[in-house]
């Protein structure tokens, strides 16, 4: 049995989705799901819960067969359980969608291979279980050279703040514009959304650079990557995967990511955020290793905790203060616009 | 079967050690087994060649059994063959080494669990077959806290040009001045010559800043650990390795270690080395998120392509051009005592 599908290195999964939904009650443990449907919907078939399922992320209700009918190729578990694995009462769901000819996807942490149920089914139907933090084989130590073709990459002044969906968006508003982009997943639930990508912080170091090299492949003069990034340069613990990504990216520009009112580093005691100054000048210092020209194109601020005139007023205090475009992806307007500008100057 | 012993988190092997030299005909071949002599003379009871081997380590030869007789505890294979793989005709040497009651260390990339006869042997023997290139298991993820104890780590214009070495004479010269101090190993062979360490360019990304704070646990005020560094910040393929252990590590103090007349980086095309002022400013500027104090003591100069009076001359003209003492480790002299002076300062 294979762990996944890889094309050109990285990993890309059969698509279209069917989202398997469990017994889930509470929206927050569906966020694979929700995140899914909201950035993919035109991946995701349908959705598929348990008795006892209440949430819904909006698309139409099928069972395995139903949805096989319409061309869904993969069940992925959109539903995380407490304590990351797999339930019991959800093995005969998920052993009907093999025998249904489906590969299984999952972004847990437990292997779908260590479930000797499911191990045992999907070779019998001849399915895949793939599990989107399990990195390609073979993949090369990275070689330095300049791809063709343009790319962006998101950093952050921290991890979870929003790398992710900053380049989701822009992604979308360069293709919005007529623009070629491609969206590079560097997570779990990127990779998900993007159908493809690598499981960056899964793999072993001293081939990170060379990860994120087949990431984003040569490509035409005209044509974008927007790469999702991971960590920070300034976290203790996650910078290594963050400067692996700006190595093996080659980003051409870059986007700062800030969340309103963080001041502490996530995961760790005593560390206090970096200014967004710093991350610009610290990006550029080693990100011109292997991207001589490398400029900061905005700031990606996630004002979700603000109303909307406070998150205006905060926009436009940061954006006098810095000098650079600053918008928050998820509100857009005019702001978001004045941002893919200077994406593209 | 156990792969390798583990201590505190980092990987700690039996010893003493009896080297193993294959059939080796070239001294080029057996550079693990003479670094071992030279570096770590008192874990070596003696060598142990097959017929046709006309290489020594100047150590006593002995067979497995009269090897054990004296207390060695495991079988170093210090000779690389052709190709990485152990060679047919040197396994019944391996196994009468198992059934002697050795232990198997190795560095090749090829697992010694991969070979049935030997897997087989250690488990009737009950012994370990350890793969130094093998990271410990369940590494943490990186808190970045402060730890007691003094640090000091290598670092380096490129791969390959004296880090270990450096370390190791910097320890060995603490240690000759009644300081308190450690060697601490990040390769397989610095493990090995150590007798304990943590490989990691095997280390996945996400726990290579952890693993290289359990390489240098906390210890007392005075003590000092000198830890081998990997890669260059400025090497497009490595630099994650040196961030992560430059991270982990949390060095008072850094070392940069440079080789005469190298402007290339190793195993890439078209990247110049940096100056040697460049790796000290970014060494600063990424290292105090984690040792806010950190600072450069000296630079190590390999100066093995230059003849003596061409050595000293090189390094008095460096010292005087940055400032900085200025020795190579291998030379020793008043330079490098000058060396460890500022160390010390």
């Amino acid at each position: 049995m294979r762990q996944g599908g890889f094309d050109m290195g990285a990993l890309v999964l059969p698509r279209p989705y069917l989202l398997f939904l469990g017994d889930a009650t509470e929206r927050g443990f569906a966020k694979t799901a929700l995140g899914l449907a909201d950035w993919a919907p035109d991946l995701c078939i349908g959705e598929y819960g348990l008795p006892g399922c209440t949430v819904s992320a909006g698309l139409p209700h099928l069972t395995p067969a139903e949805a096989k009918e319409k061309g869904a190729r993969a069940l992925v578990i959109g539903v995380a359980n407490v304590g990351g694995v797999i339930p019991d009462h959800w093995m005969d769901a998920l052993v009907e969608a093999l025998d249904a000819g489906f590969d299984l996807v999952s972004g847990m942490h437990a292997k779908l291979e260590s479930f000797p149920r499911l191990a045992q089914a999907a070779t019998q139907a001849g399915r895949q279980l793939i599990d989107v933090r399990t990195p390609p084989p073979a993949i090369p130590i990275a070689t330095g050279r300049k791809r063709s073709g343009k790319r962006l990459l998101t950093v952050g002044t921290d991890c979870a703040l929003g790398k992710k969906y900053t380049a989701l968006a822009i992604a979308n508003g360069f293709r919005a514009r007529g623009i070629d982009a491609d969206f590079r997943a560097s997570g779990q639930t990127g990779i998900m959304i993007a159908g493809a990508g690598v499981p960056m912080d899964s793999v072993v170091s001293d081939f990170l650079a060379g990860a994120a090299e087949i990431l984003s492949p040569d490509a035409p003069q005209d044509h974008w990557d927007v790469i999702e990034g991971q960590g920070s340069l300034f976290h203790p613990a996650y910078a290594t995967v963050s400067l692996g990504l700006l190595h093996g990216s080659q980003p051409d520009i870059f986007i700062v990511c800030h969340e309103v009112g963080r001041t502490e580093i996530l995961g760790v005691n005593g560390y206090s955020l970096p200014s967004i100054p710093q991350v610009i000048e610290q990006t550029v210092a080693m990100g011109r290793l292997t991207s001589p020209k490398i400029r900061c194109a905005g700031i990606s601020l996630n004002t979700a905790s603000l109303d909307a005139a406070a998150a205006a007023a905060e926009i436009d205090r940061l954006a006098a203060e810095l000098g650079y475009p600053v918008a928050d992806p998820i509100r857009r307007g005019p702001a978001f616009d004045r941002l893919l500008d200077a994406c593209l100057a």
